[in-house]
């Protein structure tokens, strides 16, 4: 797999933000900046993840941050009221799509189908998976980043263990050793940054470890410079 | 009925264009600004219902067009990756939202609940119907505008047939008198629009006649001037 | 709405007995038998809704209880490979078809071709609901019984307060007289049963009263005795 | 993956024959003595899929064919009306389940899941795919049988090329070779049946060349007796 995707490539280490429904408009718009000065400073890849309709406001209005939609459909431009269209999200300034989200499960027909279109258009795609067994039948599916995320420990603070994060990894870079994984679930601070990526990851995220923290701000700089110095010292040994 | 919305007030004759996923970002805001225009000079209501994407798009490039979402979800701000916020639709400048199409059903609670979410937000609700039964049991749910709407006729360029343009108002207004019912189905040209609202609808919309019309723009102010014209000498009479 | 069903004919005061996925086999046809028993015995109809698989063991197996599925498909003859074809549920001895519970819901027009599908083939349809306007919606869809359940309380043991008892059977029969009405939600013994009949109700039922009661075949017992005097009870005054 | 099941073994040549919603009741069990009797005398595994109220029907009044459920959910015992309990498919005689059919698609966890709790309870599992990739992706599931079947083809008497026939086993195989591979799509005749299994194919099947054939009784020993020939004559070379 060697596509020629026009879209700013990402490299180890990075991070993904999900919003979800937890944030919109200002406050959505307040936060993307925190993480694109941080994310330029630490000169680290933050994929942002906000409501559709924020797409166009986080595009326009940051630098360094690599805007994602949460979802989109497969559909071809035409009928499909409600649908999500690939082509609208790429215009609105979307550099990629999550797909497969627990909360938003996808049928793999479908998820095969949208990877695809994704594909066509130069959007990168980030797709959630729970088990090792299916952490490789996406893998099957050639998608450009996999979050391992087992779906038990999502929103609960507690991570997953080194074991799971050292077989996800390998389990991918066996079948395709382009596909990146990042190592989803329970992060809570630094700390869990930093030994996540010092176990060997190559990216990471965090939901409700930031949106939910006492200041989300201060938050995003101590997971990102801890993301930063986890891989540096990793690298340097 | 009394909602106190703070949404701009809708009054026939009205009209409806949904653009689905035919058009998005530069072409979807072209023939908005055509609407715009036309909608101004002839002083008529139009919703349009562009990609979530393209909501902030149309609010900020417009004046007289209500820019309505596709569809939204129940869901209050938290948890709910790849779903669609009403105070995220809200905020990017959508007045309302159109719930129910044929291409986006909803179960009769999530119908339900997700128009008590838009009352709440003072989000206009229009949704979609089709047969006289179906349109009883949503106007027993209250939403400000129902559309009556053959789903065997969507896109063929067959109009409703003129008993079921009246019987369905008739049975609208029997339960709730300030609910608004738009006839869609069909609409290929002026003449239908004409014909439809002569009949004695109080407004009616098109699609595929506007975006597969030889030029869409000629075709919005054709079936615009036609719903002035007819409304006006049904009311002059 | 005068329809000539085939289906034997229910009437109050009546009772719904939910086996979801708690039973199967040998133990569901087992606490059928009891039921059957006690329903002949104290004169009172009651509405059994086995696993798919099981229609025809109990159609078989009893006499006096009435046989419904847990849900089935609108569609025709034909393809629909996973469906649960309407034919195929008559043809197993089913009398009747359950429709739109919280765990399983539909949207409006399904529900609609759902109904008039059961019609064709004579199955009796009850249809679950939540609240008031709920209520209505589904009134005007004209099902045989429709279940008033506030989904907030399902398997809570914490019964529907009168008002809502009510509230419901009058919004139904304000609409169309000939719908019955079923109370459910939280009846977890005999005393809940009187209550809601005691109220005015024309039936209730239970799932997890019975089910998880320490002797669910003596609980079927308190529970349609209960039903018998407190209808008898009312009707002397 | 060496699976101690206990339901009958299936080995190749084998067939698959789907009523899908076209056959129910008298007619289905009719034309399933047939297919029970052609192959008892031809000696071939046939797998059928029948309505699930008719599970019972099959299971009970045949002895050679195989019966498995069109589909089942994962859930445990408990709630979940509408469902399709694992246990109840067990004990309603069925030996297996088909998923992930074109008609009711699954998404990649819950297929995971299902497949494992047919696993518990020793049910088999034959997984319908499409695509090369979704072949792979469904291969990592590690399900009995894998129904490799062009989405587009269904239905329409067009069959698989031959490329496409021994890729999808090739692939199949090198993930794991204990996998089966049945070929479907297109299959219109006894001639098409044995051109696919002289190909190399395990096995493959039919739904509307059977259900659509002008007798439906000869069609089945047609196909059958092709599917014996094949095999037979591949392997004395």
């Amino acid at each position: 797999m060697v596509k020629d995707y026009n879209f700013k490539v990402i490299k180890p280490p990075f991070f993904e933000i999900g919003p979800k429904a937890y944030l919109w408009g200002d406050k959505m718009l307040e936060l993307a900046k925190v993480i694109d000065e941080a994310a330029t400073k630490l000169d680290v890849d933050v994929i942002v993840t906000p409501q559709y309709t924020d797409i166009p406001l986080l595009a326009q209005n940051t630098k360094r941050i690599h805007v994602y939609a949460q979802h989109m459909d497969a559909l071809e431009p035409g009928r499909g009221l409600g649908s999500v269209l690939p082509e609208a999200v790429k215009a609105a300034g979307a550099e990629g799509v999550m797909l497969n989200h627990a909360e938003k499960k996808l049928d793999l027909e479908t998820l095969a189908a949208t990877i695809k279109r994704a594909d066509q258009l130069g959007l990168a795609t980030i797709v959630c998976t729970d088990t090792l067994e299916e952490i490789k039948a996406v893998a099957a599916l050639e998608p450009n980043i996999i979050v391992a995320e087992p779906t038990a420990l999502i929103g609960t603070g507690q991570t997953s263990d080194m074991d799971y994060v050292l077989d996800t990894i390998a389990a991918v870079k066996a079948i395709n050793p382009e596909i990146m994984v990042l190592q989803g679930a329970g992060i809570s601070n630094g700390q869990d940054v930093y030994n996540v990526i010092a176990a060997g990851a190559e990216a990471t995220g965090s939901t409700s470890g930031i949106i939910k923290a006492a200041d989300p701000a201060a938050m995003v700089w101590e997971m990102l410079t801890a993301l930063r110095e986890a891989y540096d010292n990793r690298n340097s040994k």
